[in-house]
């Protein structure tokens, strides 16, 4: 533990030069840290892909999004107008801007051992604010931790900037991670990872003595709505679509869609004589509820609405398996498949099981099962999805209003089903950060309007996002300077307004 | 507590319709308040100021403030970039704009009956956010506050706006604070008043199946630092405008200094031979530590330097005495100048006490004390300020970094001070919302630019302000709308820019 505390005061220590130095200077530095993640060539992406399962273009996709996303935050922070610059002349004179907020514990995550990990979004947005870093590395990828690591600490030492600045501590227990929590110079926690996780710092954050905020992004369900219209006339291809988005990167996504609605008369399923209905690693305890399997009847004179459950439970059967990030999180999903099961999920599909691998699987409930029980509409880490069918558009509603917090909600309609199902729009917007419409919610673009976030248990607060650059704000807070001379005050401040940045002067927006 | 339920619940029906109305509509609801609240006239006055002890000229005062605020955030909302539009035209095609929150449970302070609590700053915020509010009544002015919310009520009937809309709950105990803070509908609590009160409050919404935000204002000590140079030149005069600043609304400001440093040498304080140092309703407990009362030496030759604290001394003692808000705050803010004189506190001087009247009072502590216990710079809420004197610069801003937070920090020097201390304006950033050079840190102007917020334990969160027009962020969140048609996307976000606000499209700000 004498590491973790030696990294932050160490972080604490580099703060009070780090913070002063110019935004410039701090987007040289971002950017130095993209130059030296891609001087690590083929030995990360081979690195990565090795502890992570993860397949080589993916993670060369993920390389270039993580590259991206450090050199969004050095255009941000060079442009400058971020920092909310308001003047207000008079007596007394007022000016605001944000300042950094010190040293951020950061957690990464398991499923992005590049993008939400040691050089991710957080530690891009927090070092662009001028908050410094103690990084907690992934147990799943130390090596790529450690390489990512030192291509930060080169780019730190290339551009002079002092030790301490960023740090990454290792540790596999939840010691660690309650240590750093508690670490007294510490300004604020981010995380990314499970509901469990999030929550138990959420809670050591909150009954410290002095409290600190805790960003913690804890995955979702993302409901994905499909409206009848739409699925008469297109629900084969739509099908097709969404096994895409369930399935891709072995489901392994924050995004992934847990949970799909239909109204019933539109959803028609067949029975599903698939492979075994055992996961691996887990004992067939679903054999008493294997009646349920059945409740579904075949339909004939197939429309397009019709043939979207179908074309989901064929297509299910034939998606392909894959290894999932490590043997704990696909013992994850076998047992989460395994516990619906034992509540009364029915199986819909799934892929036929292979060893160490995830089959893709379709569960369904009733509309009463997931009123009555809320809890089966929990995130499952994985490759699953749980239908869930209403019987009237006023159960869509209810069923909709009866959502926890999430990352997103996703709506397919004609724009005659919009129209007709509008309320369903209103009600979604007070459940997640991010709307899809006639999309899928897997693919989260790195810009300046994303909503990474959501009420909770998604993430906390709502009010911030992960990825983006509005995720700056979660690292900084307003500070004013009221009568200051212009010897004091900050460039981005000063009546002449050298940095050229957009401020808001006396109430009116301006450059000059 | 029925009441509490039925106010909340009524308050989340009315969410659904107030979150869809225009922004003119909301801006008309608030102005139609303040209207409302003048046309109270004498009666608002008279009774405020029957029930917190309050001069007629400053409730006055007070009420145009509190008009002034609402008028503010209907100014806000009605130009419209609050909402920080941004657009991403692309693949996908991402929009954000901030959301109202929900429903705000507010609890009203005691020491500003009109501009801090019914219709004060944080229900203008939440209601121009599109918020609906449930408000808790402080016990110390029942009347005035139902006065206040009739006149809210009024204007919600006479503008069109649902019933729930806003409510006022009344409740003496800790129990109805609770009750709200607990009920599940509720999105978010905002506060002003004691720590005791907001950490109450805070460890409870932190605490529940769904935690939500708090935001409380939980007072500071406000320290004010006075430069050597510029001591020597207006120490007088400096005196005499603390003194004011100190007094003023018998001190029962959340901004009042509560502490002052000075550097030795420049600090020359005579001893005390006043009144009797028994505060009433209390023991004359301090008998053994009055030794420590005439340690400080006089001083002969007096230069502007010297005349500081002799000046404060010579003026505590003809500092006028008054009425507190309630007895009880009368009994605590005595108790807490004994409490720092058991503790070991001398004291510089004091006005004559007067029957349930406040005493003004200095008192001192050495600086090794003030590193050694913390707790006694703690807030004594009213008109007692706390003196330290650090014995070198590294001392002084040792004591500086040793400060808990603050809404507040304040300098006093010359251009030459300044620059030599420049270190101390880097110290107290980091733990104030707001820097004050050369003035007085009563008085929080209402603007733009206004930060009333501070590291813990002066608020929670850090990032955020209380008064001025960022303190609406605090009821909202961003949402972003994906691959949104046309038409179902908020004036705000939409392509023609119907409201004609300043948004940032595709990384530029424009109003086009």
């Amino acid at each position: 533990m004498e590491t973790i505390d030696l990294a932050v005061k160490q972080a604490a220590q580099a703060f009070t030069t780090y913070k002063k130095i110019s935004p410039r200077q701090r987007a040289a530095f971002l950017r130095a840290i993209a130059e030296e993640i891609n001087t690590l060539g083929d030995e990360l992406i081979n690195t990565a892909s090795a502890e992570s399962n993860l397949p080589l273009p993916r993670l060369q996709g993920e390389r270039d999004r993580t590259t991206g996303q450090l050199r969004l935050f050095a255009d941000l922070i060079t442009e400058g107008s971020w920092v909310n610059a308001r003047i207000d002349k008079g007596t007394p004179d007022i000016r605001q801007m944000q300042i950094p907020l010190g040293v951020i514990g950061i957690f990464g995550a398991s499923n992005f051992p590049l993008a939400f990990s040691v050089a991710g979004g957080d530690t891009a947005a927090a070092l662009a604010a001028g908050s410094t870093v103690v990084f907690k590395a992934h147990p799943a990828h130390p090596q790529t931790s450690d390489l990512v690591a030192n291509a930060i600490l080169t780019a730190a030492k290339n551009t002079g900037l002092p030790e301490g600045v960023f740090s990454l501590i290792h540790g596999a227990t939840i010691d660690t991670g309650q240590q750093l929590a508690l670490h007294p110079q510490l300004s604020a926690i981010a995380f990314t990872g499970s509901f469990r996780g999030g929550k138990a710092l959420y809670d050591t954050a909150t009954r410290r003595v002095v409290p600190i905020p805790v960003y913690a992004e804890m995955g979702s369900v993302n409901p994905v709505f499909f409206l009848p219209r739409v699925l008469k006339e297109k629900g084969e291809a739509l099908a097709a679509q969404f096994l895409q988005s369930l399935t891709m990167g072995v489901g392994q996504f924050c995004t992934n869609p847990g949970v799909f609605l239909t109204l019933n008369g539109t959803d028609k399923s067949v029975p599903f004589n698939g492979p075994s209905s055992s996961y691996e690693g887990m004992e067939n305890k679903q054999a008493s509820v294997s009646s349920n399997e059945t409740n579904a009847s075949p339909s004939s004179n197939r429309s397009g609405t019709d043939l979207f459950l179908p074309t989901l439970q064929k297509g299910i059967a034939a998606m392909p398996t894959g290894r999932m990030l490590t043997p704990g999180i696909l013992e994850a999903y076998n047992s989460g498949i395994n516990s619906l099961r034992q509540a009364g999920a029915q199986l819909l599909g799934k892929a036929p099981a292979t060893a160490h691998q995830a089959s893709p699987a379709l569960l369904q409930i009733s509309a009463t099962q997931a009123l009555e029980d809320p809890a089966l509409c929990h995130e499952v880490f994985g490759p699953s999805s749980l239908h869930i069918s209403a019987n009237s558009k006023e159960e869509l509603f209810q069923l909709a209003n009866a959502l926890e917090g999430q990352l997103t909600a996703t709506i397919h309609g004609t724009e005659e089903d919009l129209h007709e199902y509008a309320e369903l729009v209103d009600i979604l917007r007070e459940k997640a950060g991010r709307i899809v419409i006639n999309g899928f919610p897997t693919g989260v673009a790195v810009n300046h309007a994303m909503v990474h976030g959501g009420p909770w248990p998604a993430t906390t607060p709502a009010a911030g996002t992960s990825v983006g650059s509005s995720a700056i704000y979660r690292f900084c807070r307003p500070v004013c300077y009221q009568d200051f001379p212009a010897y004091l005050l900050p460039p981005e401040l000063q009546d002449e307004n050298p940095l050229g940045i957009w401020r808001l002067f006396n109430g009116n927006f301006s450059k000059t």
